[in-house]
């Protein structure tokens, strides 16, 4: 009876991704989720404490996500993962219907929490907040993440500090792997239409990413990231190692490159084949008066904008950019008002939106490669 | 020829005020400027230093605000009134199109500064934020004013602190009647339409704010403010002053209570004919986890918010008192999320938008009695 009713079929559909386009190495992409369409290359906006911080959701949604990311390691601590889910689940308690990826927790256990343990099991810590032990296993993240009710959930893995001895970037490699397993096994009984992604771990050794990538292959997820880039290596670096990961990554199922980043880097890699990006860049920065825009960065905190009545970008869609001076945005800014907060981090969240569309767009018209050479001309003519 | 085109015969027509009805002594008027009506009594949200604190300009349109005010003191500090005129006024600068009122400064200057002097000519005083010497005198108040463009500006006085001896009271009162002269003198060269107040001083001194409304009457002004109150006296004592002062303020000019107050003052300040009303309160109480709403106060840090899915008000207007139940509220609040004061500053100006609205409708409807009968009922609802 049940699979028969419209609803139910809806449902069932659940998961699933498919490339629309090619150009070189980049692809245009449609992730289908029970809860909407996630145009890909596609940036996240970070929610972490379940709140795009300084947004209203409205404004998240109308500057162009489709899907936002979400912390299981905030969450869990505060306000708790089982609250959220007596609350409704995730979508509901913070007013954002659509697709919600989370992560983990296992990268913010390593940046935020102290005395840490990890074993074969779990890794146990004291939470940053208050002092509090936590376990977080593999299972108890797919838990916390199907309480939250994630529509893409992560496995647990562990990130460890780089530089690191080769040996134990390897040990923390073959953990991730057999956490992936875990996961991969605690996810069986998850709702229909969410899906698992494994995580390719390994630093920047070649061989252990390909083994990294290659195992969980075999295992089977409906998505892969890469984690563990961007935590202070240089920019070829992190390219070299994405284009090795590529080597072993299917082409049918979405690649997610973790934490990254700056426009350019999202270029670089989108034209590397990633499908999906994360960071705290734009919000970050929106709160410290630095605006990402066509022409690059501009830190408003400068005295040169004092008396300046441009606006950031007179052409920009998002009334941040367009609507309110320079000189404006600088006296809240100097002022410490929360507005410059707002104003700022809707521009940036707006911005790297609309780099995600035309992105988008240069590679369904084939002509990627012009557009990252003149957008990354145009980044060059704000003054420093 | 300038004098036959349209739009200098709007501008021309400049500052009016009609009484549209009246319940007792409580009146609903309207007062119309250049740059909009301003539907009386009215709520004017502060905007201290070119925002209202954690609202965009247009959410405070929505929310009902027919003016705004903004503070002479911080905008002179800070970005300067010289700076603003050049980037075209505080309207512009600040993307609110609607009618302004400013303070002049003298009350700041009071609470904030250090190391006042003050003289016939003038009040000395070093900023707060740098310790730089400003000079505010009457000539100088105005000057600022009218370089801020406000459609309603305020003469300066001199604001003493209470409690005080009553001849400290009578000297500062007497102060502020030549100040006022001055301003008004200063004012002449101002662009039409524009509207000039006067304060009404005089401590909780009966005869002295009598003789300080009268000189003020026959000097002439567009409306009359009654400053100095909701400094810390009981509020029997502020409507007792008030009562008083009315006996000499012609029916047929605006009545600003200055700085007052919460839900409760306003109403029983409308009842003994005010007009016109600004305060903090909604915006500071927004960012202090504390929501005004038609059932009362609630403090949003109580833990017995956590687990609660109902909103502040499920039959609000307002998507922020709406839309997000307590336990996100709460939540957002504990974890310092920027979020939390944007949305309760929201439901806080909407809520006292809304107070307006029906105490303008009750009046209309010559049921002001019982309207705030069952208004302060219900303000008992919410538990402590």
């Amino acid at each position: 009876m049940a699979g028969t009713s419209p609803a139910m079929t809806k449902m069932a559909t659940g998961f699933s991704f498919k490339i629309l386009a090619q150009d070189g190495a980049a692809r245009r992409g449609e992730i289908e989720t029970p809860r909407g369409k996630i145009r890909t290359p596609a940036f996240m906006p970070v929610g972490t404490a379940a709140t795009v911080k300084a947004m209203f959701p409205d404004q998240v949604r109308q500057a162009g996500a489709d899907i936002i990311l979400g912390n299981t390691y905030h969450l869990m601590l505060r306000p708790g993962a089982e609250r959220i889910a007596a609350l409704g689940g995730l979508h509901k308690f913070m007013g954002w219907p659509y697709p919600i990826l989370t992560d983990s927790g296992g990268y913010q256990v390593m940046s935020l929490s102290s005395l840490r343990k990890i074993d074969e099991k779990s890794v146990t810590f004291r939470s940053h907040l208050d002092g509090a032990m936590f376990e977080l296993s593999p299972e108890r993240a797919i838990e916390i993440q199907n309480l939250l009710g994630a529509d893409i959930v992560m496995q647990l893995d562990e990130c460890i500090r780089l530089p690191a001895p080769e040996n134990e970037v390897e040990r923390a490699m073959r953990l991730s792997l057999r956490w992936a397993e875990r996961s991969k096994r605690a996810f069986e009984g998850a709702a229909p239409g969410r899906a698992l992604f494994g995580i390719v771990q390994g630093g920047t050794v070649p061989m252990l990413r390909n083994i990294s990538a290659r195992e969980l292959v075999q295992m089977g997820f409906s998505g892969y990231a890469i984690g563990g880039l961007a935590v202070g290596e240089p920019q070829e670096v992190m390219l070299a190692t994405i284009e090795e990961t590529m080597l072993e990554l299917p082409s049918d199922k979405p690649r997610y490159l973790m934490g990254v980043g700056e426009p350019d880097d999202i270029l670089a890699a989108v034209e590397r084949g990633i499908d999906m990006f994360d960071c705290v860049l734009p919000t970050r920065a929106g709160r410290h008066a630095l605006a990402y825009t066509r022409f690059g960065k501009v830190n408003l905190k400068n005295a040169r904008h004092a008396d300046n009545p441009k606006p950031l970008d007179e052409e920009s869609a998002c009334p941040a950019s367009r609507d309110y001076s320079r000189a404006y945005l600088h006296h809240l800014v100097k002022a410490n008002e929360i507005l410059g907060a707002m104003l700022l981090t809707w521009a940036n969240i707006a911005y790297y939106q609309e780099l995600m569309q035309d992105i988008r767009e240069a590679i369904a018209a084939g002509r990627l490669k012009d557009f990252a050479a003149e957008t990354r001309e145009n980044w060059n003519r704000e003054p420093r």
